[in-house]
């Protein structure tokens, strides 16, 4: 094994996941010679189109969906826009009209900031659910929010901060009775937990590939069938007119290849990594005064392990933790940059100045044992120098 | 050489492009170890930040743009969409309300289509401006089109169909003069002829990778400095917060690649397929009796030649070319698979029987002229055999 590998310890799956061998090897011959565009009728674009039409079989079936059902997207926040502004369309053409958008105040920003636009530019009234403090919906304002006033309701499957999940079948109960669109952003879910669309009860359900070892620039949404939306991307005829553009075809077999992956791993990969964040959880409460865990303690992601830690700054943290060769996250890599504290932690009734000491280390299935003894001997280390440098911590 | 490689010719390369060889190579590592999310603030996301912003320069270095202008899309098509829906909230804003969208009748459908839903939508008027029967624009309905009441004009830079370039410059002059928004629909040029921003005068222009020997699921839409557009798809911060989503790193690479070849192989790829194009139209006009050859003779693009052979079925002619290892198209590949004639042949007043027999081979940059001759005579085989099969043909 070569140093590089040896030592570089990447615990941010949450954010991004490598490319798993196979998804690279199925890719390959639609990079190079079979490069063909599927609506085209000629043998290029038959051999194509067969391709597509067979990774569209894979990720139907990892959703217990049927095919049909599939349309193609170029990622989680397109198909996060898409439900809502159909949601939205769909509300309009309602007897009367539904003009509430509901969605959790933990959502995603492409969720988020979706409902917020058509709130602005449409005159939809935005309604954001409360969660408790362990980051899970409020049961009760969901079932008040959704009446026969909701166009469609948005709730994701797991959080992409904590890893706590959300009772969106319960949801989608509420929603089908009051007659209102129900969506699920399943993005940080699917591949990794099994996900059912009918146990889900979701009319709509986005997923995004680069989270589960496949391509960047390549998702899908879930169109229960029978259900019609207006396209969000206006165009040719592709996807059964459901959203036009090229297919992109090489990325489409890819992500086909890791939904029939993550089939074959999904369920080893999750007790392996609920077991290793358990360790790691373990050695750093050991070693951390005053660490606090986020988001539900069992109703949750089996990778991902969200801390707050006071006397410490999340961004000073990675960026020290990168030095040692050590990649994770201090929020979501959506969100990084900003100077904004987490609204997910905020949400959850978090304390701003604990919020800035965030941490998420997010595992996959190629972490290994010896490599989260490392990130907890060595954000340990990090913490403690970090705290003696902070003269608020030091008189406290 | 293979016996495969020396019977396949692929006369399709307005539909799709086969990836160049240095484009993959410069995508490789972004598809391995390169895998970060250039959101990250850690090492692996710098790493692919920094890769990113690279491309970045390459896109708009073509378009002789400054890199601030330059925002990923997911290709032609959302940017097409993202275009004229800005276009529409523009005119929305405006003092008082410009509520026309200005558009010409043979755009791409991701224009067309996407005038035609806000029309229905959001009550703006889309002006459809007609074309000569070369399929160029008139520029006196262009002119009276555009006044204070078009909120934005789309005109494309070179016909996806028949290869005729629009007059982009002059018209920007007229939107500029009235205060409208100009955008240019430039899949089909960039990377093909020279298109310089500045020259054209637009505000806003798409391009899409997947045309020029790039990777698909990739684009980018031009936004002139200081111009402000609300986002299409909204959500996280990435593209400096004009488009949402995860950066498709190893597409964005791939681009900037494909950029960077086609400033070098452009001029002479060029004079290449020009002159080829006319060693085909040469022996088709000699082999086939009353072809006729769509678009500008001159004003073209190099690689297209657009015909209509009376008394065939275009299709019919594509799936027998196709046999003979043939592929090229009826018509845009988008639009394949539909009964319905081509919209740009009705605009130029081609009558309805001869527009369907509509034939575009589009010629790239690896094209022989051995290639070309034998297209040449397996067409002139071809048309012979159908015609010999059409009895309506035999008696005229």
């Amino acid at each position: 094994m070569k140093q590089r590998e040896a030592r570089a310890i990447y615990l941010d799956h949450a954010a991004t996941t490598p490319m798993a061998e196979p998804v690279l090897e199925a890719m390959l011959p639609f990079l190079t010679e079979e490069f063909g565009n599927p609506s085209s009728i000629h043998s290029y674009g038959a051999r194509a189109a067969k391709a597509v039409a067979a990774a569209r079989e894979q990720v139907a079936a990892l959703l217990r969906a049927d095919p049909s059902e599939i349309v193609f997207t170029s990622g989680g926040t397109e198909g996060d826009n898409w439900a809502l502004t159909a949601g939205m369309w769909v509300g309009r053409e309602a007897q009367p009209p539904r003009t509430r958008l509901v969605v959790s105040a933990v959502e995603h920003h492409a969720v988020l900031n979706t409902a917020r636009f058509l709130e602005e530019r449409f005159g939809v009234e935005a309604a954001i659910l409360p969660v408790d403090e362990r980051g899970v919906l409020r049961l009760d304002s969901a079932q008040e929010a959704i009446d026969d006033a909701a166009a469609a309701v948005s709730v994701m499957l797991a959080g992409n901060e904590t890893g706590s999940l959300q009772p969106v079948a319960r949801v989608s109960a509420w929603a089908r009775e009051a007659g209102a669109l129900m969506h699920t952003d399943a993005v940080q879910a699917v591949g990794k937990i099994p996900v059912d669309v009918k146990q889900l009860g979701v009319d709509l359900l986005s997923l995004s590939a680069h989270k589960f070892y496949g391509p960047k620039g390549v998702g899908a949404l879930y169109v229960r069938r029978g259900l019609r939306v207006p396209s969000f991307v206006q165009g040719g005829s592709q996807g059964s007119g459901r959203r036009a553009g090229t297919l992109n075809v090489a990325a489409i077999v890819g992500m086909g290849a890791a939904c029939g992956l993550a089939e074959q791993e999904m369920e080893q990969a999750s007790l392996r990594e609920k077991e290793l964040v358990e360790r790691l959880w373990t050695q750093l409460v050991g070693g951390i005064r005053g660490i606090v865990r986020n988001g539900h303690p069992v109703v949750r992601m089996p990778g991902i392990l969200s801390v707050c830690i006071p006397g410490v700054e999340g961004e000073s943290c990675v960026l020290r933790l990168d030095r040692l060769g050590i990649a994770c996250s201090s929020g979501s890599a959506c969100a990084a940059g900003s100077t904004e504290e987490s609204h997910v932690l905020r949400a959850m009734g978090v304390p701003a100045e604990l919020a800035r000491g965030a941490l998420r280390m997010s595992l996959g299935r190629s972490t290994r044992a010896e490599e989260v003894d490392r990130v907890a001997e060595s954000l340990i280390r990090v913490v403690a120098e970090l705290r003696s440098l902070n003269p608020a911590w030091r008189s406290s």
